[in-house]
């Protein structure tokens, strides 16, 4: 079972270590002080031992435990490895993390047959090996072997990410954790001999934490894998968006995606026509795809793709325009009667077509007559709102004004940039409230067009 | 003279304040407290005052000052400028930077017209009106009406920003000094009633403290500046590399040059033509922008387009082989011998072709290895280093052997992601030694490519 996998309520953790520097002494770290659950050490060379202010009983093998147990979490060494499972097994444990190494991917095909046959044969579901584990942002189950100075782990949220590559993974979540990006679930699979992405993906698409499934792939592994991949997305996709990341496209990426994962590769454009027959949103970098999954997260979707346009800047605003028309958005003028009226109110030099420029002179509220003149009305579908903080009239107020306009049931994503105090106690409150925030007027643009898209993905399907 | 603009010993400030919140304070603050030359502050209602723990004489106008004044920044009402340049000239004063605005851009043509030919009659070069002005970091002699809380002050360094857009030119500031980019001369040149960007790069090419210039523009405005332009950058290039970003490609954008710099936007193709004839590097944003001139202020120009990727996640390295190659960059494989002698001395399940995969379980010295083997051999014109310092075995020595690397005279961009204090002390010290960080692949990429470009279009002209 996927959720003893994920949200275990018990873990024993064979091969545990009170040695500090070892990955048996990090996962148990993790587990003894953070996880909000049962814990039980397996290593047969200690019987108790005092660590982090508390006595830990350590148990000589997992049959040895006389309490429920959900999840067992293995790292010892490869040989030692699938008899462990199989007593797991034996034992009724249902589920098995293998961190350890040195199975397929260090040539040792059989060894690895024989883990999988093992959990096969006593229906263990199995994840790895060679992999990093789970992190569970909700309870706090984390197999991660690297410390927390290493790795930050990110708070709750409403994203999940399967990734096919251990490293990527620890990474996206030692950026998630600085920026405050709720990464609520977090799978990486190693050599994947039992659980694939596909059941992860079918997973995390019934549980209702999740509200967006990012994917990092490097390429299939079996025959087959392709269609399954197919049809989970696509069941998925009419209750939450699929993004997903292919890394390794050209020629020389595809001979490193083989030494890598031993995946097959296949062409680029193979995978590119599955993402979009299955309706997954497709990104061209891992820093995008949590771009556009955090405005999935938050924001509505459009009933069509016309963008309003407001900044304080006309420069920003222009290369806003530039990256809204390049991805087949529409930012079109504003009508005449409403244009008139924003004349009165705005400055005497502001722009009232669209983009619309309130210019470097602008207070909070000339925003907000913006967009309560034109957010509500028929003739846009979305809004990016520039707010250039250096210049002198706005304060943190106009963060209030932007929050408000949620209530038009339009997406909104806000361009900020700088470095200053004011620029990022104000991203903090927009981005606190379900605002998304980017740097740039393109990745913003980047966020809208993937909730303009995934509308149409969903109306299609 | 365009030095006396940029690099003035004294300042004579028209329509300085005592009052906090005022243009005329916040400009008065910044000449007061961090110019490192003579500040005459002139305000005919004020005869001394004492303002930042000083005794401030006030002017009642330029003519009574009786020392040399290099430059007067003048900030009062548009009607008053012409006849303030006017006696500026008439003193000697030979530079001008015209803060107010309510000229051209306001409707009031012929108002500027008077401005430009009082400048023209005395000799006054002009920067303005309806500008920012200038920020040069060596001499902190700042015109910026923003005060340091709101838009932060890059450190000295050899990057020169030549911008239309104002705000634009402020958020690249505040960002740069958030990042610690050394952006030493900012030039916001507003209406350019007289000097303009032309003048600007001219100036910049000869100024042996900058090594890049990037130029933010949104279009030419007069007859005959495209010629100029074209000119003026074909001189530079081949002593130093010119970014320029475009703003305004497509159709509702240049619907927004138009109204916000009244610049002729012409077709955004044949902006791109120009650029590329010009021997400009074109990016297509102002982050892109400033990725490409950290490398090229700081990296040699490679002799070749092959570049060595050694990463210790295999993903990233496909990320970056992907992104390498659509650049149309090469990733060769490594010449067999060498493959070998790697094989022995990295980790048994280390991919030793290229991209190098030194594994997650990589020590610094595996990057010690593959650099010293590899960068100093003629298959290699460039390295493209992935080290994510999330995985266990990789410490601060790394920057070390990173840094010790330059001596083989090729360029080298790294990729650092994650957000933890260890991520973020790595990358100052590569950066503080002259070796440009990058969080993305894409990005490092990009970087390298600036500079093979550079290269290629050094050999051409």
């Amino acid at each position: 079972m996927i959720s003893k996998l994920l949200d275990p309520q018990s873990v024993a953790l064979v091969g545990a270590s009170p040695k500090p520097g070892t990955v048996g002494y990090v996962i148990l770290e993790n587990l003894v002080t953070r996880f909000r659950g049962a814990v039980y050490p397996v290593n047969p060379k200690y019987d108790e031992v005092e660590l982090w202010g508390r006595k830990l009983k350590f148990y000589k093998s997992v049959s040895e435990i006389d309490a429920t147990v959900d999840v067992v979490v293995v790292a010892t060494p490869a040989p030692t490895v699938p008899s462990i499972v199989e007593e797991a097994g034996r034992r009724g444990i249902p589920a098995a993390v293998v961190i350890s190494s040195g199975f397929a991917e260090a040539g040792n095909q059989e060894l690895e047959q024989r883990l999988a046959s093992a959990a096969r044969q006593y229906g263990v579901r199995l994840l790895g090996p060679n992999c990093i584990g789970v992190y569970n942002a909700f309870s706090n189950f984390d197999t991660l072997f690297l410390p927390l100075d290493r790795a930050g782990r990110p708070p709750p949220g409403p994203l999940a990410l399967i990734s096919q590559s251990g490293a990527v993974a620890a990474a996206i979540m030692d950026w998630a954790a600085r920026r405050g990006i709720g990464l609520g679930l977090v799978v990486n699979y190693g050599n994947k001999a039992d659980v694939t992405e596909v059941e992860l993906i079918e997973h995390f698409a019934a549980d209702d934490r999740i509200r967006v499934i990012t994917i990092y792939l490097e390429g299939f592994k079996y025959r087959g894998e392709a269609a399954k991949f197919l049809n989970a997305v696509r069941k998925t996709v009419p209750k939450k968006p699929v993004v997903v990341y292919k890394a390794g496209r050209g020629r020389a990426a595809q001979r490193a995606v083989r030494s890598h994962t031993a995946a097959m590769a296949g062409t680029y454009e193979m995978y590119k026509g599955l993402f979009s027959q299955a309706g997954a949103l497709e990104a061209s970098s891992v820093r995008e795809m949590f771009d556009m999954a955090k405005a999935l997260a938050t924001q509505p979707i459009p009933r069509g793709p016309r963008a309003l346009v407001v900044s304080d800047s006309g420069g920003m605003a222009i290369q806003a325009v530039d990256a809204l028309e390049a991805l087949g958005l529409e930012v079109p003028e504003v009508p005449e009667s409403i244009a008139r009226e924003l004349k009165r109110e705005l400055l005497p030099f502001a722009a009232v077509s669209n983009p619309i420029d309130v210019t470097g002179s602008a207070t909070d509220q000339h925003y907000k007559v913006v967009l309560d003149a034109l957010l509500p009305t028929a003739f846009f579908d979305m809004a990016l709102v520039i707010t250039l903080m250096q210049v002198p009239g706005l304060t943190k107020n106009l963060a209030e004004y932007i929050i408000d306009s949620r209530r038009y049931g339009k997406p909104i994503a806000v361009v900020n940039f700088g470095g200053s105090e004011l620029v990022q106690r104000f991203e903090e409150v927009l981005e606190d409230s379900g605002i998304p925030v980017y740097p740039t007027p393109e990745r913003a643009a980047k966020a809208l067009w993937a909730l303009y898209k995934y509308g149409e993905i969903r109306r299609r399907l």
